[in-house]
């Protein structure tokens, strides 16, 4: 007796990926390297044009990502009982946010991360590559 | 007018995130290294005792982490209207399962990946580090 749903996977096209990462997600995870460790953080994030922006507290994690190193964001949204979902990646490097312009309308836009507060350290990852999937029942 | 929701951050106990690990999500998202470029890959999981199980495509991925490199998983999940939520982070080893035995028993175990068939390779990670953080209403 076969019991397993039968799903199909397909391919996201950029402008179907990035649709889904500018409105369908509250939740990111930022990866990235410190030492030769692959490291996942999730974060409160706002996607807009090609870029890509969240909050972070000062530290290890900050210093690791914002200075032009290769980062991969992701996020995803799945529905258990279907076995079905999406999923979208995006590759690019991180930067620090140092204009007090950009900052200050940072701090009046809509993103505030739910962990830290709005006084962090905020940082823009450009948005380099994006691809996505989604799993639904065949 | 302060807008912004009162949230508080708290550091799980260990118990606190292998029980997340164990019953509360569905998904995890593997972080790992190739070639200095991080990656995350979404997977359907299963974790017991010190151990999470999930299976893989073969190929690039693959061949990167199963080797017994470094390897980040994490799971979250969260209420976007409360602002609230948790995150359990795993770091350890990821090895390929090759024991035909212990194929036999995952193959008709309750770990079926959404987009993969079951005849795919396994890979269990060595849970070696778990933390975890709650965010809630203060």
């Amino acid at each position: 007796m076969e019991t397993q749903l039968q799903t199909r996977v397909h391919d996201l096209t950029r402008a179907e990926s990035l649709d889904l990462l500018q409105l369908h997600a509250y939740v990111g995870r930022i990866g990235f390297v410190v030492d030769g460790q692959p490291l996942i953080l999730p974060v409160n994030y706002l996607a807009y044009e090609d870029s890509i922006v969240f909050c972070t507290e000062p530290g290890t994690k900050l210093s690791a990502i914002a200075g032009g190193a290769p980062v991969v964001f992701e996020v995803d949204d799945s529905r258990a009982l279907y076995h079905s979902g999406w999923s979208v990646v995006v590759k690019g490097t991180a930067q620090e946010i140092t204009d007090e312009n950009q900052l200050d309308e940072l701090r009046r836009g809509p993103l505030h991360s739910w962990a830290t507060r709005s006084s962090e350290h905020w940082v823009r990852l450009s948005i380099e590559e994006v691809t996505g999937r989604r799993i639904h029942a065949s």
